[in-house]
């Protein structure tokens, strides 16, 4: 059989971030490529004893069909944390996702017919690339610098395209940059977009996880007129396993959205909503937070520490508050999808800056994780793709 | 702030559905609409012992991002299940979905182009249409009798659209109707849509859930060239509230559908997998459906006997020999949706048979759900529906 494809579907063959992910799995390789949260700090006996809650007093309403829109209860304590952060809502202004990556589905789903223009970061998460193509999107990238996305080119991009749909942002700790937006940019940002009556889609799942540097509104705090999309996850802060992320919305977003999902889905897994819901209840996630914090702190200054030691001249990276990712450039004669096939022969694994521009990429720049591995093996994969860089410019050069 | 929603999206207001089950949820009615499986019989403490082994022995890797295609161990179960139905398959030909709601909708996301034809029985679950539609399908209804769609409407469908792109079927106890296909049908089905090149999505969510008569093979048991795509899930015979569903395809449709699942939503809730997974090595399911099977029959059974018994003269039923739903023909004359009004006030709700249909609505009929109310409830409601039903009728007929 061959299967005629939907026009949503890429057509040809090639899957570089798959073979990228394929090559790092060899356990002879340091894989510093992905975007695993440290397994070490997950709360397994708390999440244990609130399961074991769950299943004795609500055992069949848990493992019944819920509601589309997500459980109560745990959009209540979404509400809660949410306004925490500087956004006026309640409950109803809450939607249970199967993760960030369906949230952005969803609106993605909701809001953009082929040959919208959508305006992102550049560069920006990845897989936000995939699923707006998949719907038809045309996407513009917009300049950053290390304060995130240059209010100057955006004035520029929406100058160029009056016509934008949506515009998408990572404004924590970027990924794959690490950069944070200030304040006053997140103001200028919205205030820009409100006037031209454009979607913002607000992706922030790292936001919790600042170890310096002083907290920034979220840009829906700034949000005066409804059209910012306000979307985060557990997976950061808590566990990526159980699938669980929210948007919150206007209301007239969230009344299309709600059937939207539940045509998607139905709803979220109803036992992890109850788990988490309880887990809540029951434990200080600020602690549990602050120590996430304090061990990618030391994680994150080991990597740059050893870059600035290491690194031959003319190898820059950012400085991130917080997160889990650190963007390197190297000289833009370095082509890093080379680069990483030397790295893999030095056992060690990295994302090359390509998939993660929506068009022409910036040479010399590549994404390492620093969540995943602990402060010694970050120092051995540091000190391996030192050398790897090292011998590989050395030779580009001559 | 006005939303400027997608193509994708209803434009209209106009929520029937909703409506219906927001009129069903008053306590004082007794709602024969929803789709709900008996929590009577689903196993909490089995589940609860499993759930606390996985956090024992691999909390960490469960509750840690997994594979897009989903849990090896959990496919490997789900494809042996699936060849003892009759399919050759192995886990590399299983993807995990979050139920099969997300399984329909991975299928159109895939598949579907707008203004591609795709066959459906007339009715259908009503979902799957809202599915469809939403990537822009042109849906064609083929008549169906009490063995399900009629294979010369179906031929007839086949001659007026050559260009159908996709034919969408539930073989076994369909939804709405109850009906199932006797094997000879699925064959010459099957010969005629691998013939002309048309994919099957062949939706088997009740399949296991059979209380008389004998197995019929699945579609895609006499599938020789890969055109059929075969779907179930854990919501029926197991618990619904932690979506897991499953699509068995040939590899060329698997090689497109792992990406699009992981740009939809990475992948589906890891805890649950594992925690089903381990389930279903510990316990005997077979047993577990046994149960469920006798309960289904017991209700069905009282649900048929009182209609038989009470319902005014020119109203029929289906016979189903499994699942959860009995449909029910009054004359042409009964608008359905009044009658449904009527009903609300005699505190009993069904669904009215319109949702269903992707055309040209047959009047008088309606679906009731015979699995989540025990017998005495049933005795009940059905009491109530025909004393609504026969003043309905007289008034009508007036």
């Amino acid at each position: 059989m061959k299967f005629n494809f939907s026009k949503r579907v890429p057509q040809n063959d090639d899957d570089a971030v798959g073979s990228i992910l394929k090559a790092a799995v060899d356990p002879k390789v340091i894989s510093l490529a992905g975007g695993l949260p440290s397994p070490d700090l997950f709360p397994v006996k708390e999440l244990k004893k609130a399961a074991d809650e769950v299943f004795d007093n609500d055992g069949k309403t848990a493992l019944q069909y819920g509601m589309a829109a997500g459980y109560e209860k745990l959009r209540e304590q979404v509400a809660e944390m949410t306004r925490k952060r500087g956004i006026e809502c309640s409950a109803d202004d809450v939607v249970i996702t199967t993760g960030t990556e369906q949230s952005i589905d969803l609106v993605g789903k909701l809001l953009v017919n082929p040959g919208d223009t959508v305006l992102v970061e550049k560069p920006t998460y990845l897989c936000t690339l995939d699923v707006l193509r998949s719907y038809g999107a045309k996407l513009v990238g917009v300049d950053m610098d290390e304060h995130g996305m240059r209010m100057d080119a955006l004035k520029k991009a929406l100058d160029e395209h009056p016509d934008a749909k949506l515009l998408y942002t990572i404004p924590n700790f970027q990924n794959p940059t690490g950069r944070t937006m200030p304040n006053a940019r997140r103001e200028e940002m919205e205030k820009m977009l409100a006037e031209r009556n454009i979607v913002i889609l607000e992706d922030d799942p790292y936001g919790k996880v600042r170890y310096s540097g002083k907290d920034q509104y979220p840009v829906k705090h700034f949000d005066h007129t409804g059209n910012v999309i306000y979307q985060s996850s557990f997976s950061k802060f808590l566990v990526p396993g159980l699938r669980l992320g929210w948007i919150v919305a206007d209301p007239a977003f969230i009344k299309r959205l709600v059937p939207m999902k539940q045509s998607t889905d139905l709803h979220s897994d109803n036992l992890s909503q109850y788990v988490v819901s309880r887990y809540l209840a029951e434990n200080d996630i600020q602690k549990h937070v602050d120590q996430i914090c304090a061990l990618y702190k030391k994680r994150a200054e080991t990597m740059m520490k050893e870059l600035d030691e290491k690194a031959p001249k003319g190898v820059t990276h950012s400085n991130p508050e917080g997160g889990m990712f650190l963007w390197v450039k190297a000289p833009e004669s370095v082509n890093t999808v080379d680069l990483f096939k030397e790295c893999i022969k030095h056992h060690v694994a990295f994302v090359p800056g390509a998939p993660f521009y929506p068009g022409k990429v910036t040479q010399g720049t590549f994404r390492l994780n620093f969540s995943n591995a602990d402060s010694k093996t970050i120092k051995i994969a540091i000190d391996r793709l030192c050398d790897a860089l090292n011998e590989f410019m050395k030779t580009t050069s001559k």
